[in-house]
């Protein structure tokens, strides 16, 4: 048997990422897991993740340090208020939890990840169904990063190109978490909350807690991640 | 008089970004300045940029700190011998002194900076004349790299786009003494070397030494840094 290729998965501890994860797998990808610790109040996440790549057996997690100063300005990393209690899905602007610049960096960081482990592929849970308002959530963007990606590496001269794995991108969230299910993801692992109280449950209330428990109500079940109420 | 615009450069405090720190704020931008610790055998650098920055009164200097085992796998970073006294513009394979997406993680790094700063222009020093062999320092690289950051940032929302600029990418080294010259650059502050000893006095021998040395040469001058000989 081959031995399996190598592929970065980006991952943050939350749903869509450990389902993410699950489908490199699936693919048949030896994942390696990269995780950043950039001064986020969801914190918890970064135990999560480490949870979900040991559930899922990953040869290597890597968790990379970034100044968290370099994204000031958002209501995930500054005193800002999280959003609660809103229609997640409604409105197309920027919403103040988009953090400035962070697929990007991320993004930026599993390309030199990759290209010391001589991977090719990366593998990244944005969505663009339920993140519209994000700019680097869109399809558009991912093929971009790639063009790039391919011109400003060793890609550029290899002929090994790189590529942006993106599954989850045009999923809804019941069918995400589907998927996850059929591949044996534990949900209970994964943290998706934006503002989670200081034991890691969930507040239930922001939009990516909202738009989790919707989605696990409307496939008639119950989330099993802990949340404050109930 | 209007408020000068925000530009964000790279200073890596070489010859090159220190001599773009001066072009940026010849052409009207108010520039603050990015320097990144990655680990590099020529940390040395970091207090060149310092002193840099300082000479040329820069309002904001913000040096992030990079994980150095994300670039695993250079000769500027790992224990890989830095090549002496050969030509260092022979050749189109990629050096052993790339490191693993650098301008990219540098890159991403400027524009989050840049977002959070409200400036819509980002300079950095790549040569595609002398880096040839680096698929970063290409013209069609930056130029990808712009299109994916106008996607991937508020930019692709508000209609303010994010620029690159990359005012030395076709100049040779002389050009680009003569240039930093006319423009008051002391370039006694600057240091190139990828291999200087403990005290930060320059090898002479490596590639970025060589083009140095020969451009001063040229020029009639005498490169006013110091090196270990004479």
């Amino acid at each position: 048997m081959a031995q399996p290729n190598p592929a970065i998965v980006l991952l943050s501890g939350g749903l869509d990422s450990a389902t993410v994860l699950a489908i490199a797998q699936a693919d048949g990808f030896d994942a390696l897991a990269l995780s950043f610790r950039y001064g986020q109040r969801h914190a918890v996440e970064l135990e999560a993740a480490r949870e979900v790549a040991a559930a899922a057996q990953v040869r290597e997690h890597r968790i990379v340090d970034i100044d968290p100063r370099v994204f000031g300005g958002s209501a995930l990393t500054d005193d800002i208020e999280v959003p609660k209690d809103r229609d997640p899905t409604a409105g197309d602007e920027i919403p103040v939890t988009y953090v400035p610049a962070r697929n990007t960096i991320f993004l930026s960081y599993a390309l030199a990840f990759a290209e010391v482990r001589g991977a090719q592929d990366i593998f990244i849970g944005v969505n663009a169904v339920d993140y519209s308002g994000y700019p680097d959530c869109r399809p558009e963007y991912i093929a971009a990063f790639e063009r790039m990606a391919n011109l400003g590496t060793k890609a550029a001269v290899t002929g090994r190109p790189v590529r942006i794995h993106t599954p989850l991108i045009k999923l809804t969230k019941v069918e995400i978490i589907r998927r996850g299910r059929a591949l044996g993801v534990d949900y209970a692992l994964t943290r998706s909350c934006y503002d989670p109280d200081a034991v890691g449950r969930a507040c239930g209330h922001c939009d990516s807690c909202q738009l989790r428990l919707a989605a696990f109500a409307k496939l008639g079940l119950t989330d099993p991640a802990p949340y404050i109420q109930g």
